[in-house]
């Protein structure tokens, strides 16, 4: 059994296109429709009524395109609205904060898990209650990191000053920093977190710079893998597949590899609407990504029916 | 949107409660069905034909029950006949092995994990497949260990001799023993497992002894733990979880508990059922959980519709 439909992405902005990035590498054979809100953006300012009001309306315009499965790849969507969202289709809709906060808590060795987010991502608690609800004896230390967005979507993802600005976002998680500018470490080895969830789904495109920043001894876990890894597993679980899918059939013992790339592209049809501005997406999706996502193309969301 | 049809629960034997056991303390308000194949246990020396026609036997038993999703607790059954389970039923079928694969893939640092499993399994190279299909980058060290599963079977858990058993058993993963008995690495760092995957169900149980063998370094990954948390979010995502479920919902900024474990287990009803002998599997059970699964009954399963 197998089913050729795409699968529905949506988020308020640009960032879902890293989990998009990741669905697209690891389920060759899928197609994609991805909905940006950009005209509404950012969701993390907006009411709760309004983020889920603004999500019921992108999600709509996805089921009406005959998707097969929704990912929320909005942190504040899923934060606020995915409950509803999951009461209103009868489609499987799979959120980016448990994927993410079950990994982190499954992944920790010393019980101490560091969540670096928005700040509206950070006051909803969204990480902090899915790891504790994975394993309440997981630390869980949450900590804004408001200038990192804007720098990814102005392409500044590498060199001196984006290390530098990193460094110091982060400096509260990991202990300060001396006269050199190295990280010192006064906590003691028990009061150090071990696990770094990256909680905003700008943040996988910076993770050679955070990964030098906090080095060997932290694990770096991002929304954006787990996120397309659990989609994996849905897929595969629900028997929704695309035809020519052979990842996730690993407990096969028959089958081994993957179809070759060629093959499954040939298949996999993707395209990004935006509610902005085309050129404008088109230009900070390029800034970000190179020339990954070039089929963007406008898109109205209608007010859902009452 | 919930649903409170009982999950369905199928073994070869007695191994898969240690699924169910995480299954019932994970998810307390759903109920269970468990169907152990005692009769023609162990599924690991039939041909995969058997194991095929077997399993879609004992799911066909499930589905008659009208559950809601299944849990394939059974290493083999899901290496060999998951694909075809899949297909056989419009119900979400989650296997045993890809969500312990796809946990050791993300949490190993240095990208080196050993698995345990029964030697049919270990042949099936199940768990290989799935931790390269996670992450090809990660080296897979797959070694039988077979005096485990009737040790735990005995209700042998704990002492000297099962301290001593589970070092041998694990001795050619970790390292070889100094003439004190204690474990000595002669292996460089960088080629030793930082993560041990139990690739059989019956492991849990050994799981306090077996973390004391490997010592802090090496993290343990448990197949039972991590199918039953893939199954929490299976639940969310298909809008599937019984009434009263708050775990599974901390995304929800406003949800930060679970219910009272009284006020949910008052609606759960948790049956098992064996083809072989009743005394038997409740006086196995006994042995290995105490008196955690006390409603066994008989079932008898019968040959599929061709």
């Amino acid at each position: 059994m197998s089913d050729p439909r795409p699968i529905g992405v949506f988020d308020s902005g640009v960032g879902g296109l890293t989990v998009l990035r990741e669905i697209i590498r690891r389920l060759p054979a899928e197609s994609t429709i991805y909905v940006g809100d950009n005209a509404r953006a950012p969701y993390g300012t907006r009411s709760d009524d309004e983020v889920r009001r603004f999500s019921a309306q992108a999600l709509d315009a996805l089921a009406d395109r005959d998707v097969k499965a929704i990912v929320v790849a909005c942190n504040t969507s899923t934060a606020v609205a995915l409950r509803d969202l999951r009461a209103r289709y009868a489609l499987p809709v799979l959120g980016v904060v448990r994927p993410g906060a079950v990994t982190a808590a499954l992944s920790t060795r010393n019980r101490r898990v560091g969540v670096i987010a928005t700040p509206a991502t950070v006051r909803s608690h969204a990480y902090f209650n899915a790891i504790k609800d994975e394993n309440p004896a997981v630390e869980v230390y949450e900590h804004a990191t408001p200038s990192l967005v804007p720098m990814v979507e102005a392409g500044r993802l590498a060199g001196p000053d984006v290390q530098q600005a990193v460094s110091d976002e982060l400096a509260p998680l990991l202990g300060t920093r001396d006269a050199a500018g190295e990280f010192v470490f006064p906590l003691p080895a028990s009061a150090r977190i071990d696990t770094l969830l990256l909680g905003c789904t700008h943040y996988p495109l910076l993770q050679p710079v955070i990964a030098s920043v906090v080095g060997d001894r932290v694990a770096i876990v991002d929304s954006a893998t787990a996120t397309a890894s659990a989609l994996a597993e849905l897929l595969a679980v629900n028997a929704l597949e695309a035809p020519g899918t052979t990842r996730g059939t690993a407990a096969d013992p028959g089958r081994t590899g993957h179809d070759a790339p060629d093959e499954q592209d040939a298949e996999a049809v993707h395209v990004q609407h935006t509610t902005g501005d085309v050129a404008r997406f088109r230009s900070i999706a390029d800034r970000m990504f190179g020339t990954a996502f070039p089929d963007v193309t406008a898109i109205e969301l209608e007010e859902e029916a009452a």
